[in-house]
């Protein structure tokens, strides 16, 4: 057992290394023109003066871990599609390479710029045009918070079908185009199965239109599912319909306490079978998970003791009886195969939210002491915990570093985190291509949930076969022939 | 009321006019070469000879209503991803016509030849590779029966997110090209929600190798989410990974009958209200549906007197006490509400089989009686039957024709089938272009779950943007090249 109190050390994130494309000093920057003060001229010509960002623009220039940033001198914020095309248009027809950024809460590099990229902002396009209170709808713009659309969504008794420790800071539109997961999708499933209909701008300056609210439309091929993952690189998702699931009248959680990752399995699987169609998330973190978020936020665990693992599962349903008998009788089910030696059930909404808290405020703890290495991996379960110890036996010798792993057991989503006082080339080379070559060798995925962005980008060959990259570049030709949209990410530049 | 009794007649299917291509006369077979002997050759080196049929091919010819046929005299069975991919290469090189075909129960003439296309059948390519009992994931090549399918992952306690009346005869893989709805979106979501990998064979023999176990892979494009629902028009699908729910334990089901299709749709609502996360199929029928299968299969109602409407919602769950009191809670609430005036709970799985027997053989029941037009749109709930009055407005005169609607409430999925003693021009230029262009207005899909096919292909405009039609052809472009996939399907062919 690592001494993690002794370990982990705040350290000011002024004096964090910003390496920008340094990461990767053999990135050159591709050949796109440079800003011209006519081109500025052109743009504030569209969007207006307000549109126009030209200082203060570490926000967007920086990723949120502070581990990648570019050195833009311009962030355009349209106010509509039409305005978006014709930004677009003119990058397009002036070779200006583009990024379209949300939220800017990616942990991959995917939404800031490398060089000196335009910003396209979707801040000001944050609309929720239209709710259907009946068919369970909405349709919004693409820089809508998911909190705030979450919020206004409940308040017709609907829910948005995705969660996130982001959701106060990420963009819907950055969640399609990233495709993220999140807490809910063991209840809900991919984002991708509830968007109805979508709106995107091609680089062209084309508006593809697939607006829509029908919840089946088999009139041909769905073209908006290649844009929901794409990063930025095929186009801007400029507005969506999304089909919103119940809001649920009782939420149940509770925290287990196990000796072991084959215990937590254990749990998990019990709790499938005793909770079927209402459990809504399944995490597990580690001890030096919980640790952190209790020495670095001063968060306390609900359980006395401290335990080598931590499983939450929650539930949502309608009927709040019914829901906890279920609860309870898994529980006790746990118990009696001896699969936690404790466990607490949420006795309150508070208690239940400051469970999920524990859960969600691993990635900011982490984020406080230190430079982080993030995988966010799929593996079959029973490999999952493996490799977070391999890892440490690789880092071990590496002064100050450590490594936990944490995240959404019932989607196969090991978040395996690295985390070094300093940036460290050398640590870096004791943990890749490994980890990249243990997931591709347990046929899992390099990327669950976080995509690819500029970081993993090189990497891509070990989750997919050749074929499907070749057939990935095919179709960004396709859309984005001059390749001004998002470059250096999701496709591999190094080849 | 129209006295259905009388107009329902059973015509012998043999009478049924078979009009292959002549129902459209405008349609010229497209400039691909013919097969010749050295191409039969050549495939049956490929396949071996239980792999070619050349005679008594009716049944691969024509289609599941006898609407449309074509008159190929080539049937290939390949029994592997090689043996069609060397298939496919040769047609390719040779512009050769191919239409993959799977059980061939598809209801929009997509899925058997319009000319002398060479048909590619994947009924020899039907082994359920793997199933992981602890994953819930099952592997299997895209000729396994869907029946066949649902029977072997239920040994292992789950099932398929997938359920339609044809499920004895048609194959996985024709599902998932045509993107089939059926009766379990309204719980599972869509069927492309539970796609976790996929192979595919391009036209020139390419396999694009998307197979993946895993739930959460954001490793670049989804590319296997433009096969599903393209209809073999871009490549053929050779093997699935899917995501499987657990088996319920219990399922319960319940039949009202309702004075109007307001109060259907205030009992769906109340049913969504009350029975949350159980509910899996929410589905309702008009009287004349009814009496259809009354009459012309002899199944009875387990409802006294008969009525306008019927809504059939059904519960699947892990507890058997909390499901029924949740059911038996809904029906007292319809009941108080009155938006029902009869019903009735299923106390056995007989009878349970029984109602949903009732929905399931509609269609069949249908095509028994004479010339079936159908239509599978999605609309707005409120707009769902006033279409089907309408159209049984404009059908008044015509002799012998009658029109019913049913379908899957849950998904705003209305079945409005016209029947006529026999096929009329006439009477299709009294509901074609009308329905699309109602359908159009009221921003629903023309093809809610059938797909385009031969029959809508033409259509495609009335639910899709000029700009999502062109980036359709641009893709199908990109993948074949020589327009050999399935020709005059999904696309328009009157341009």
């Amino acid at each position: 057992m690592i001494p993690v109190r002794h370990c982990l050390k705040l350290v000011p994130l002024c004096s964090q290394i910003r390496h920008g494309s340094r990461m990767f000093p053999q990135l050159k920057r591709g050949s796109f023109n440079r800003i011209t003060d006519e081109d500025v001229n052109r743009f504030t010509g569209i969007v207006g003066e307000t549109g126009i960002k030209t200082e203060e623009l570490d926000h967007y220039n920086t990723d949120w871990l502070n581990t990648v940033s570019g050195f833009t001198e311009l962030v355009i914020s349209p106010k509509s599609v039409e305005e978006v095309a014709a930004v677009l248009r003119h990058c397009n027809e002036r070779r200006l390479a583009v990024v379209p950024q949300g939220g800017n809460t990616g942990l991959v590099g995917g939404s800031n710029p490398v060089f000196d990229e335009i910003v396209l902002s979707l801040e000001r396009l944050n609309n929720i045009s239209h709710i259907d209170p009946y068919a369970g709808i909405v349709e919004c713009e693409a820089g809508v918070i998911l909190q705030n659309l979450s919020d206004k969504v409940g308040e017709h008794g609907y829910t948005v079908p995705l969660d996130l420790g982001a959701r106060g800071s990420c963009f819907i539109g950055g969640n399609l185009a990233t495709h993220a997961g999140g807490l809910r999708v063991v209840r809900y499933g991919q984002l991708r199965g509830s968007v109805l209909g979508m709106r995107v701008v091609l680089p062209d300056g084309q508006i593809l239109d697939g607006r829509s609210n029908m919840r089946k439309d088999n009139t041909g091929y769905d073209i908006k599912q290649l844009f929901i993952g794409s990063e930025g690189t095929l186009g801007v998702i400029t507005d969506v319909s999304l089909l919103l699931p119940q809001s649920p009248v009782s939420v149940n959680m509770a925290l287990l306490g196990c000796d072991s990752f084959d215990d937590v399995i254990k749990c998990y699987r019990l709790s499938r079978q005793c909770l079927g169609e209402i459990v809504s998330a399944c995490e597990f973190m580690d001890s030096l998970c919980m640790t952190s978020v209790n020495d670095i936020l001063g968060l306390a665990s609900p359980l006395e003791n401290s335990h080598k693992f931590y499983y939450l599962v929650e539930t949502s349903g309608m009927n709040m009886d019914h829901d906890m008998e279920k609860l309870e009788t898994c529980i006790e089910k746990v118990f009696e195969s001896g699969c936690a030696t404790d466990g607490v059930m949420a006795a309150s909404k508070d208690q239940a939210r400051h469970m999920m808290s524990l859960r969600e405020n691993i990635a900011p703890a982490l984020k406080a002491v230190g430079f982080n290495y993030k995988y966010d991996v799929s593996l079959p379960i029973q490999h999952m915990y493996s490799l977070v110890e391999q890892i440490r036996n690789k880092i071990r010798l590496t002064e100050g570093a450590f490594s936990v792993g944490y995240g959404h057991l019932g989607d196969n989503n090991l978040h395996l985190n690295v985390i070094t006082p300093h940036y460290s080339a050398q640590a870096l080379s004791l943990i890749e291509p490994f980890v990249y070559e243990e997931v591709s060798r347990l046929k899992g995925s390099i990327s669950a949930e976080h995509g690819m962005g500029l970081k993993k980008a090189n990497y891509l060959r070990y989750s997919k076969d050749p074929s499907m990259i070749a057939m990935m570049r095919s179709l960004k030709d396709v859309f984005d022939p001059n390749g001004i949209m998002n470059p250096y990410k999701l496709l591999p530049w190094n080849d």
